[in-house]
C-alpha cells in the first residue's frame, strides 16, 4: 500500500504494525507462474492445471520445533517451508504455492521476521514454488502455520497404501543427519559447551538439523517411474515405513548394509555414545523420500535401494524389520510424548 | 488405523497420543465430493475443477482470538472455520475444503478437541465444504492454523481492486453483532457480573460473537451478478471498505440510515454507553460480505444497499465517509496494537 518504506534498523513488529509487516514481508516474495492472485486480497488464487490440488499443513512452534538460539531466522524459514514442500513432493506432485500464518510477539525485531521470510522464499524457489499468501497475528512466542500446495501433472497421487510384495524400497535424500545434528546441539546445550557445535567435523550435521534438503524434484520423478507407495521421512524411517506397511497390508525388510554411515555420523555417534544407525532408523527432520518401486524398474538417479516389500501384514509399527529383525529404539516421534524415544 | 476405539471419558490428549487424536478427530469428518484423498496420507488431494484454486489461511490463538471461558469448544470450531470460509466466499468462490493445524497442551480434555472438530465440521457443511486434512502438535496453549480452499466455478475472482465510481455498495449478513457481544462479555468480565452475559435481550449478540454466520452462498451469487469488488468484513466495515477504496483508487460514502440497528444493539449500547453505530462501522468478526455492484444491477436477495462508490482516491483509511463525513472511532483492528480502537 506504499505508505511504508524500508523498516528502520532495530524496528520491532509493534513499531511497524500489522499492515506494515504484511507489506514488508510480501515485498520479499516473488511470484511464479502458478500465482494468479498473490497476497493482499482476502485470499490468493493459484493455478491448479491438473484439476486437482495436493494440500498439506503444519504448525511450527518456537521452543518445540525450533529454537532461536540454535537456528537463525533464515534457517527457520527454510525448515518450515521444507517440511511442507516435502509432503507435497512425496505425493508425486510438483510444489506450486506456500501459505504462511505468522504469529509473534510485538517486540520481535522486524529483521527476524524478514529474514525468516527470505529463508522461506528461498526454499520455495528451490522447489519451484512461491509464497503466495498469509496472515499475521500477535502471540507470546513465534508460531508458523504453513500450508503447501502442489500439482499432480496428470498422474495419480502416490499414496501410502499402494506398496506390494516384491517392490523395492528406495531412498532419496539424507537420513539421520538432522537427528545427529540435534543430538549434538542438545548435548552442547546440556553441557554448556560449544565444542559439540563448533567442531568442524560435525558442521554438516548441525546444518542438516537447521536446514533439511528434501529432494523435491525426485517426488514427481519417482511417481512417473511408477512408484506404488511413497512418503517423506518426518517421524523416522522405521515409523514412516511402518505407516506404509500398515496402510498397504505388507511387511518391509530393510538391509542395514544399504545405509552408508559416513565419518561425520560415526565420529558424532562415538562422541555421544550413540549407535548412528539409530539416527538413521529413528530420526526425522531430514525429509528424504522413501518409495516402493515395482520389480524391474530401475531406480531413478539419486535413489538407493534400502530394502524390499514382503507379503504378510504386521501390526502397527511391527511391520518393519532390519536384516529380518525388529529394530530397537526407532519408534519415532509422538507429539504428546507417549512413545517418543528421540524427543527434542 | 483401528487400534483406538472411542476415547475413555475424561481422557486427555496425552492419554490418547498424537496418532490416537488424529484418528479420533478425523473420524468426525465426513468428506464431500471435492475430497479425492482425505486425511491419513502425507497430504490430501482436493478437486479443483476450475483449474484454479482459491486459498486463504489464518491463525487463531487462545487468549487472543478466543477464550475458553467465553466460547465453547464447538463455538471455537465454528468460528475458526467461518472466518476462513468467509474469505473464500468473498472472492466469489464456492468453499471446498478446510485444513487444520491444531496445537494444544497434553492435559487438554480429548472431549474439547473433538467438540471443536465437530463445530468445524458443522460450519464446513453449512458452506458446502469438508475438513480434508491437518496436523497436530503440542503447545502450552491452544492454537489453530486454518486454511480454506475454494473453487471459482469458471468466474474471475472478485478482488478488492475493481470498484468503480457509480457502483452501489451492498452488504450481506450481520454487522456489529459480534462486536456488541464481545463488548458485553468484556464488560461482564471486568465487572465480575454475569448479568451482562445472561440478559435474554442480548443473547443473540453474545451468540454472534461466539459463532459468526457469514452468508457463504451469496459470495458466488454476488460474483455471478457482476460484483466489481468484494471482501468480507473482518477488520471492521470502514477499515475493510478502506482497503477496497485504496486498492481501487476510489472513495466510498456510506449512508447511516441504511444501518438498521435493532433493539438488542440499541439497549446494549445504552447499557454500555456506546453508540451502537460504532459497532456497526468498526466491529469485525461477523464476517458479512460487502460488494460493489455495477449501476443497474438489482442486488441479490439478502443484500442491502449501504452506500456508493465515488470518484477520487483517498489516502489509506481516509477514503470512506459516512453521510459525507469521516467517521470517528472506526479504525478497525491492528494485531500489533498501533491503531486499534476496539481491542479485545
Amino acid at each position: 500500500m506504499g505508505s511504508h518504506g524500508r523498516p528502520p534498523a532495530g524496528a520491532t513488529l509493534r513499531d511497524l504494525g500489522e499492515f506494515g509487516l504484511i507489506e514488508a514481508v510480501t515485498a520479499r516474495f516473488s511470484h511464479g507462474r502458478d500465482v494468479l492472485v498473490g497476497p493482499g486480497d482476502d485470499a490468493a488464487v493459484l493455478a491448479a492445471p491438473d484439476g486437482r490440488v495436493v494440500v498439506t499443513t503444519d504448525l511450527l512452534l518456537e521452543g518445540r520445533h525450533f529454537r532461536r538460539d540454535w537456528s537463525s531466522a533464515v534457517d527457520v524459514g527454510h525448515k518450515a517451508a521444507a517440511q511442507n514442500l516435502a509432503d507435497v513432493a512425496s505425493m508425486g506432485a510438483r510444489p506450486t504455492g506456500l501459505f504462511l500464518g505468522f504469529a509473534a510477539p510485538g517486540d520481535l525485531a522486524v529483521d527476524w521476521a524478514l529474514a525468516m521470510a527470505d529463508g522461506m522464499a528461498e526454499e520455495c524457489a528451490q522447489a519451484g514454488a512461491s509464497v503466495s499468501g498469509g496472515d499475521v497475528s500477535s502471540a507470546d512466542s513465534i508460531m508458523l502455520g504453513v500450508t503447501a500446495l502442489g500439482d499432480l501433472q496428470g498422474r495419480p497421487p502416490v499414496l501410502r497404501s499402494g506398496a506390494r510384495p516384491g517392490d523395492a524400497v528406495v531412498l532419496a535424500g539424507r537420513l539421520g543427519w538432522a537427528q545427529a545434528g540435534l543430538a549434538l546441539l542438545t548435548a552442547g546445550s546440556a553441557a554448556g559447551d560449544s565444542r559439540w557445535v563448533d567442531d568442524p567435523r560435525w558442521k554438516e550435521l548441525i546444518a542438516a538439523h537447521r536446514r533439511p534438503r528434501p529432494p523435491y524434484a525426485l517426488g514427481p520423478v519417482l511417481a512417473a517411474a511408477g512408484a506404488h507407495a511413497m512418503c517423506d521421512v518426518s517421524d523416522g524411517l522405521v515409523a514412516d515405513l511402518g505407516h506404509i506397511a500398515v496402510a498397504s497390508g505388507v511387511s518391509i525388510d530393510l538391509a542395514s548394509e544399504a545405509f552408508l554411515i559416513d565419518e561425520a555420523m560415526r565420529s558424532a555417534g562415538a562422541a555421544l555414545d550413540v549407535d548412528p544407525l539409530r539416527w538413521v532408523l529413528g530420526g526425522g527432520e531430514d525429509h528424504p523420500l522413501v518409495a516402493c518401486l515395482p520389480p524391474g524398474v530401475t531406480p531413478p538417479a539419486g535413489c538407493i535401494v534400502i530394502g524390499s516389500v514382503l507379503s504378510g501384514a504386521g501390526s502397527a509399527g511391527a511391520g518393519v524389520t532390519v536384516d529380518g529383525e525388529r529394530p530397537v529404539g526407532s519408534d519415532g516421534w509422538d507429539h504428546y510424548g507417549q512413545s517418543a524415544t528421540d524427543a527434542s
